[in-house]
């Protein structure tokens, strides 16, 4: 059963599921339940297809809707929404890295499909398309893909990012997404890559050291809007960025990657927010990983020992 | 140099420092820079001391103040502030769990002292004291320590938390603290250990599954206004839940300790909040870790797999 409870100190639902202590993880033998076998243990049986698209056995938002018990004084109610599962190829050793153009611009489509067709729920009020890749961020199944939640309620952090674009639109009159794209284009110092239709760039004040954002040059709210000719440039830089980040220290880099859609519902959906690609490495150095800890966890203040100039300047010397 | 810069998306101010990545880590061999020794390679040389404070040397604010570079159309300025750590005995091997009532009354005065001459700095808006144990958390030095920000600013999560705390005395008229006290007193679920000051639970809910919280029972905003018999009470049951914490799965468990006390500057720093100290385990089971990655850094939206009056039937179960 998963139930949402808010949090009375921060306003936050959190979600709580005690079924997903069972999810699998991938054995040490190779056993893995995305890769295409025998249907008894295997999500998928054959291998005829190029993107899959499925819901989450363990959802921690979706699952059997039991009414929680009443908690006198506390808000909760069931767990609605959706939680599915994106495998990007049947291959387990594909990756956004290397698994070319064409079929990176298939899973853009793909996450642009389900992301409007996931809008349609009337309970959905915000979509995040994600990806975690590697132990160090919590992928407990190797195998290359990523996920979508349809929160049925707007998250905290959603909610912070809206109400400053929606700042920034009323005190200026441009769209953050836009007016970002201009300043660092005209500085340079954090840009990583450019083309006709997508900048990829360190942001001016990352939480992770080797973050790096990706937005479209036009006015672009979510992924459905983007054109045939957008979609293609996005993937090819999707890939391009993957590739630098393996190249980085040696390794396949882990990270957490972000699709930043507008909400679909309520008060915040109208605002002008710009389409953003976020990967949040959690590495600081080869050997050392930035940890989430006292000031994050406890004031949402991050401390970062790498200059977002300096980063950008060691993803640039990585290659393209 | 530290440099805070305002991030455009969020709003939040995040602080870089480059000279944090030349920080110590703990030797292989033994040597540890906050044991007494050489003043050469040690914090302190003599172990005449109960509980000792200074300056952290890598600090993430309150370094060196230069004016950082100019970034056209974004906020940034020098990192001011104060970072200090504080050691809780000149023993390596001490720790809140073992150290004795008496000593850790003597520890939570001395957080509250430096917490009291912290805020007389002007710049300084909120203040957080806090402990990350082990490496799991980013504890680069095992000696027992804890450490307190100071923020020249108000951050996004205790902005988040005072307006929470102000819309409920708004529609209710009562603190929050201490209506929570009596829910949690009166359901009996998730109570862990109370006395005629502290109540000790899980709260209803929580981002960790094991996490905990301690309250004063009487309405205290700081913990310079604890009375003498409270900080005793408080001192034992922070002992008695750091010891039940390392019986629940065998070893000394990691956590993040956070102790809330509303801002000390700014519109917020009237608000009624309440102290509380709230302890983050990162284990949701003995060999798993709960690890922060794509709803929870994307969204603001945490998901956990054990439900609450679980985890506290499991912790009342470990002993106190």
């Amino acid at each position: 059963m998963s139930e949402l409870r808010q949090d009375p100190w921060s306003g936050e639902w959190i979600s709580f599921s005690d079924h997903r202590q069972a999810r699998p993880l991938e054995g040490a033998d190779g056993w893995c339940p995305f890769c295409p076998g025998d249907p008894a243990d295997h999500e998928v049986a054959d291998r005829d297809w190029d993107v899959m698209v499925f819901e989450n056995r363990f959802p921690a938002l979706g699952g059997p809707a039991t009414w929680p018990l009443p908690h006198p004084g506390y808000a909760s109610r069931p767990a609605r929404g959706h939680a599915e599962v994106v495998l990007y190829a049947p291959d387990h050793e594909a990756e956004l890295g290397s698994l070319g153009v064409e079929r990176v611009a298939r899973v853009i489509e793909v996450w642009a499909d389900r992301s409007t067709a996931l809008a349609r729920d009337p309970e959905v009020q915000s979509i995040l398309v994600f990806e975690n890749r590697g132990r160090e961020v919590g992928a407990t199944i190797a195998h290359p893909h990523g996920q979508i939640y349809a929160y049925p309620f707007v998250p905290s952090r959603i909610v912070q990012q809206m109400r400053a674009a929606e700042a920034f639109t009323r005190s200026s009159g441009l769209c953050l997404g836009c007016e970002v794209v201009a300043r660092e284009l005209k500085d340079g110092r954090r840009v990583l890559a450019q083309d006709a239709h997508v900048l990829v760039h360190v942001p001016f004040a990352p939480r992770f050291p080797y973050e790096v954002h990706l937005l479209p040059r036009r006015h672009v709210r979510r992924l459905a809007e983007l054109s045939a000719a957008e979609r293609r440039a996005l993937a090819a830089q999707l890939c391009r960025l993957v590739a630098r980040y393996d190249r980085l220290f040696g390794f396949k880099l882990p990270y957490v990657m972000l699709v930043h859609e507008p909400p679909v519902r309520g008060p915040l959906a109208g605002v002008a927010g710009h389409l953003r690609i976020a990967f949040l490495p959690p590495h600081r150095a080869a050997d050392r990983l930035k940890v989430v800890a006292g000031s994050e966890l406890g004031a949402g203040a991050f401390l970062t020992d790498v200059l977002p100039e300096v980063a950008a300047e060691r993803l640039r010397q990585a290659g393209s």
